[in-house]
């Protein structure tokens, strides 16, 4: 009966319209949050290449270094960003095809995330002297970061994807995970902007030293790329807030399962 | 019409009542939220005066200092962390009450955040040589975490509590605005605990410099106070969710105007 009545919310076209003033909004979070989103990795690219002389494996653990801020924050940021965003905001596709975009940009994350913890593993082991892990706050965020992320992905795999296998039994068990699965994604997201940050402002003083509050370029860039991930965090938080407006006027993102 | 439905809700016991598991989630947010808020107060006073000699005002600037990050603990994550729940957790009281409790909180936390900026600011220029303001990350993101702070207060203030005036003709301006006012308080929140987790960061290794990675008390304390916040965070995301239940079944933050 409760299903019956959610499944048929979202066939009414007319009760799903959106007025001008939404529409607006809608589309200045898509332009700004693809911007912001594309603007950090270019950036954290732009210093990896232009500061730190580009990349490599472990033959130069000093290069190897930088491909971890580069893929903590494409996995983290880029791609979790536009797949929390795009399960907000992508309207006109089928739910499962938006649940499975929004499992693959997850997937996608993975390597991303599992290749620059171990590029940051390398680069401070193979260094002449070694330098001390999991010593720092920003490591201590990065672990729980990077195991909430991964409770994350399997209990939603399980929850959303496996389950859906026997749809109507399940239906109130998933129903209820949607609001936690989507509270924890969103307190994620926000933790690795959280450890992003801690991490920038280690590096900055651990490389730059006293030029830091000199206003070098290297120096600027690092900040702007702390300040456009911090507006992310913002911009993410607006976008994916409930409205107080009838269940049947929108369609939010803890509204679907 | 709306309003009258949305009033009744309210009143009606039968459909606000709690199962078993909700009142054993209930209490253990509830209980750890509280050790966590004030704990993360002990800590940071436990450091000001355990490793950085007390407090003083500006006949010593070192220890003037110290006052920085004890009363920006205090303001932004105690007081705050305090209000965002107790307008979450508060179901005995009325709501007018609720709010006024809302307000008190993060009135209190506003002479927090004045004394703690200008302490800073003090320790920083009486300092000799001066250290310069303004350049690093976490000082770009507490200019930011305040200014939201103080927009997110004038608003609060006049949409919620002033408005009440002419209750009627101001509902739906109200309503609208519920959601936004509580996505960029969580917002404000994460954004406070980012700041605070950075300027760890920079005090662990400016002060501690190698000795960071040799696993002092001091690192550890200023360690432990971070992983706090970033616990604080993930539980406040929690417990401010939505339920997917129907809008009878329980009474959620972002619900009540």
């Amino acid at each position: 009966m409760a299903r019956n009545s959610h499944t048929a919310r979202y066939d009414d076209d007319a009760d799903n319209s959106w007025s001008c003033g939404s529409w607006f909004e809608y589309i200045i979070v898509v332009v700004l949050s693809t911007i912001f989103l594309i603007g950090a990795l270019v950036l954290v690219i732009y210093w990896a290449v232009q500061h730190g002389n580009g990349f490599a494996w472990s033959e130069d653990p000093q290069k190897q270094f930088n491909l971890h801020p580069v893929l903590m924050v494409a996995g983290f940021i880029t791609l979790s960003g536009f797949s929390i965003l795009l399960y907000r905001l992508c309207r006109c596709l089928k739910h499962i095809y938006v649940k499975l975009l929004h499992m693959f940009f997850h997937a996608c994350a993975v390597p991303c995330v599992v290749i620059g913890f171990l590029a940051v593993l390398d680069s401070h082991n193979l260094a002449n002297p070694p330098i001390p892990n999991f010593y720092s706050l920003h490591s201590w965020l990065g672990l729980v970061t990077m195991g909430l992320f991964a409770t994350q992905f399997v209990v939603g795999f399980f929850s959303f994807l496996v389950l859906l296998c026997c749809e109507d039994a399940t239906y109130s068990c998933r129903a209820a995970m949607v609001p936690i699965h989507a509270s924890f994604g969103l307190a994620n997201f926000m933790l690795a902007i959280a450890t992003c940050v801690s991490g920038i402002t280690e590096k900055a003083i651990f490389k730059l030293k006293e030029d830091y509050s000199k206003w070098t370029e290297e120096g600027i860039i690092l900040n702007a790329l702390g300040a456009t991930l911090i507006a992310l965090g913002i911009l993410v938080c607006f976008a994916v807030r409930r409205s107080n407006a009838p269940a049947t006027a929108k369609v939010y993102v803890t509204e679907r399962l």
